[in-house]
């Protein structure tokens, strides 16, 4: 496995790669990998000859009264981890290597980057968007492997991939859950005992969710009402959204209809938690 | 030589001579092919195995009063100066093909895109860096080849280039006169007989400015005015901008030093026309 730190090296491989025909599988992170990063190196290791993945966390993607500076930063542990899972590639970057002195440039998806997490985390999809364009023309993978966690993230990428005609496959993997049910996620670990067992309502919410609206409750009141009054019994948590969405548009839904997502962000203390559920009605 | 109008097509085209290892050199047009552009796709003849040339007058780059109706369009013309050329693809998509419903995203460029023509031409540089962000990305090309008339445009592609790590080197070419001096554009065709004579005045001007400066007059406001005096005498031409900047910056100068740029656009009736002169102090 190499740890690549500068673009000039990491496009020195991929030229190697591409000339040997090779396939690059590319699962973009911020490092901290748990499970669930997991299931996504393993479905490119499945799906490719080589995988490439990027630990960087994203300063630009953060607001200034976020979690940056704590955010976990494990990197043995991650090394550890990618060469468990035969990464071949870590891309390792530091801020200077992406945002050099003099950085003009952003990537900025309107109208679905509004709503949801975009309303209480303005400019945190430009960020993404952003990073996610430049580390798509370095690596230039084949395929790039996203988690459902991050739902609204998904939908924003694959609409500036698609707008930008950038030529590369995208694959989304399913959301991987804690024993019981904790979607996982880099910030779990912020939280306090008390705040983790009360976390576990989310999904349970979510799931009942599911269950109601298969069984013939369309109206998407009805179904919030129902979760709100579940999250606020069960938690401390804070609700900042929840919402009945259509799944390709973010379009929130009065009726249920079609590919839905019911979609919760909820901040326990200071850690703000997401988690999602997709259904056919 | 090979019509493509739509990006699937492009994309099996591309594949194929990626397939080779040939080299691509992307000339991007708005059509109306004049000399200038000839240089362009001389220099990408020479230096590539494949010259691939787009044709599309980029709705997006033009504002709501501007000339996007009436810009040019003499598609057989410019098919049998591409032939004549040697041009291997001629990619020649419809607005639908590049701005299907539901597209969301650009790319923009901060700072050096609020100078100069930016100032008049709110939209336009966002407009011109998300075309080429995906034509870059369609046709992934080794090398772009650029036009100098286009002074501005070139320093922010280079700019959004080198920010989001598009992998393609930038060739930028120099401007193309007609025999009295006027640098070619697609435009000059809007010109009444008088206005045409007219505007060989920018010219002349930016060569008297270039003339007084290496002979020691790096004062910008003594220049400027000579230049300003010139223009209106000479013509009934109205003056948008006379600038001296930095080339590489594009920040305003005082004192000339280094490598300068003395850059103007110069309004004729509804014909904007831009020239530029570019010298070392």
């Amino acid at each position: 496995m190499h740890i690549v730190k500068t673009v000039e090296s990491l496009c020195r491989s991929v030229k190697k790669i591409k000339s040997q025909n090779k396939t690059i599988g590319f699962v973009p992170t911020m490092g901290a990998l748990h499970d669930g990063h997991c299931s996504l190196i393993r479905k490119s290791r499945r799906e490719n000859d080589i995988v490439v993945i990027s630990i960087f966390v994203n300063p630009s993607q953060f607001g200034p009264k976020e979690d940056f500076k704590a955010y976990p930063r494990p990197e043995k542990k991650d090394i550890l981890l990618a060469k468990k899972e035969k990464v071949d590639i870590i891309f390792y970057p530091s801020e200077k290597v992406m945002y050099p002195t003099g950085f003009l440039t952003n990537v900025h998806v309107d109208e679905i980057t509004d709503r949801l997490c975009g309303a209480t985390r303005p400019g945190h999809f430009r960020g993404v968007t952003t990073v996610v364009g430049k580390l798509l023309n370095i690596v230039t993978p084949d395929a790039l492997y996203l988690g459902q966690k991050d739902a609204q993230q998904v939908v924003v990428l694959k609409r500036m991939i698609a707008d930008l005609n950038f030529p590369v496959a995208v694959k989304v993997c399913p959301i991987i859950r804690e024993p019981d049910g904790l979607a996982m996620s880099s910030r779990n670990k912020y939280l306090t005992p008390r705040q983790r067992e009360g976390a576990t309502v989310l999904f349970k919410s979510l799931k009942d969710a599911r269950k109601r609206a298969l069984a013939g409750e369309y109206n998407a009141a009805n179904i919030l009402r129902r979760m709100r009054t579940a999250i606020r019994k069960h938690t401390p948590g804070k609700i900042d959204y929840i919402v009945c969405v259509d799944a390709h548009s973010l379009i929130p839904l009065k009726q249920l209809k079609g590919r839905v997502m019911v979609v919760l962000a909820v901040k326990f203390g200071q850690t703000r938690l997401i988690d999602n559920i997709i259904f056919y009605i």
